[in-house]
């Protein structure tokens, strides 16, 4: 961690610009598209790896999270990373920590009213690797919509000299968006999986089709969700893209996001209508 | 604030090193043997004034609380400060900010008790301004014991890459800890104020004598405070210096602290005994 800072110093010192990928490892090509963007926009690019205990809640999947620091570490090595960082959670955590991070807005509906204490989770540990990695610029997927809108927040309210970027979604053939949780899927859940991004779709062409009125959105996207076996809704929300409230009716940016479970995994998947 | 942003970048690039002051103006003699130390500390000494809403209470003195900028610019333009960075609160804070910086501990007592989110408050202000003025090195006053170690938890919590220093609470000659807020005293009260100091060397006094009960030790004080006329006691406490938390008995470096009304006035003062 020190060391991690001191690079950073030095980085800076040489006036070179630093471009930083926060990721819970398990890198799929969603993550490398993240790479690419953040090679773009600097001179250096840094990767963590950190699967964060504390984002996930006491029921949650953090023990089963999938992890393969050897396959990320190649991946991050062909994809020309100058720095992985992969602290411990112990160096990370002090036992007597006591100081969060938290989004008093933006985190309370969508999977924050699903997943108490999630944000807070995150965006105490982007503050903490902000703080240690001293990027110009950090990368987000677009993927984990409220993440960014919470990440852009904070970066504004406190001031992080780091410019975010967010990078589009990207999806397998079918449209499944790309997700490291979804090695968790068998083989009929990963076809049952589509149904999160048959339902946005099927939202997007009723809307350019007219339909504006969220009320028939959300329950011609729940009919998909339902017709599904297997397949149970957390949520489905539209919101204002700008303050995540929910809308009546479809007018300026609006995002409409899902979690879904198929079986035993939870999926999260999103489109923005710039309407 | 993206002028003092862009600043601290160049001192940065240029491999020169920052000391940073955070202060609410009205300075005395104690801010200034603070920019005595950042001086001492670094190449550059930046000074902040901000009187921060945010850690005020809605019954508390923020529009009352002492201003006086063209005295303190001359008081810095003497102390040969490099930087005087004096945002105003529209700038400091977005009208939709919904990112705080909570410490969950050691803001519970002493102070945080009477003043709920005054902690808060502090602790989003200053992850802030570290943001802002991007220093090497910052000086806190002793004085503001709780708030020292509010923000020494903080940046070791969310990993600044800041070094804390702390300077001694400067005192006037009858003992009386200087604050900014002692001008708000009446001459009759100025001298009843001086019941803080004269509580805290009893209680040094009867420790260095061998009383280590923290009870006979809080009484002795008390009884100093109510035998002074118009002083009324916010809280008197014995504490661990580490924690913040509660002793019987005094065995570790132990913080004295003790809040007193004098009128409309309220005061705070400590010591720290390192035994």
């Amino acid at each position: 961690m020190g060391e991690m800072q001191g690079l950073a110093r030095q980085f800076h010192a040489a006036g070179q610009r630093v471009a930083f990928v926060p990721t819970m490892g398990s890198l799929h090509d969603g993550h490398m598209s993240l790479v690419r963007k953040a090679r773009e926009a600097a001179d250096l690019v840094v990767v963590s790896i950190f699967v964060n205990p504390a984002q996930f809640g006491p029921e949650e999947d953090y023990r089963s999270y999938p992890r393969d620091l050897p396959r990320d570490s190649r991946l991050c090595a062909d994809a020309g990373v100058d720095v992985l960082f992969c602290p411990d959670a112990d160096a990370m955590y002090a036992v007597d920590s006591s100081v969060y991070v938290e989004e008093t807005q933006l985190s309370a509906g969508l999977c924050g009213a699903c997943r108490p204490g999630h944000f807070r989770g995150v965006a105490t540990v982007v503050a903490k690797l902000f703080n240690i990695v001293q990027p110009d610029v950090a990368v987000f997927g677009q993927k984990d919509a409220q993440q960014v809108r919470v990440i852009e927040q904070m970066t504004r309210d406190l001031n992080f000299p780091v410019r975010i970027l967010v990078a589009p979604t990207l999806r397998e053939p079918d449209g499944l968006a790309m997700s490291s949780r979804n090695v968790h899927l068998s083989a009929t859940e990963r076809e049952q999986a589509t149904c999160l991004y048959r339902a946005l779709i099927l939202a997007q062409r009723l809307h350019d089709e007219g339909t504006s009125d969220v009320g028939s959105l959300r329950s011609a996207m729940r009919k998909v969700i339902e017709s599904t076996p297997n397949a149970k809704t957390d949520y489905i929300e539209v919101v204002d893209y700008g303050t995540l409230r929910a809308v009546d009716v479809i007018r300026g940016p609006t995002l409409i996001a899902l979690a879904v479970r198929i079986g035993r995994t939870r999926l999260i998947d999103n489109l923005v209508i710039r309407s």
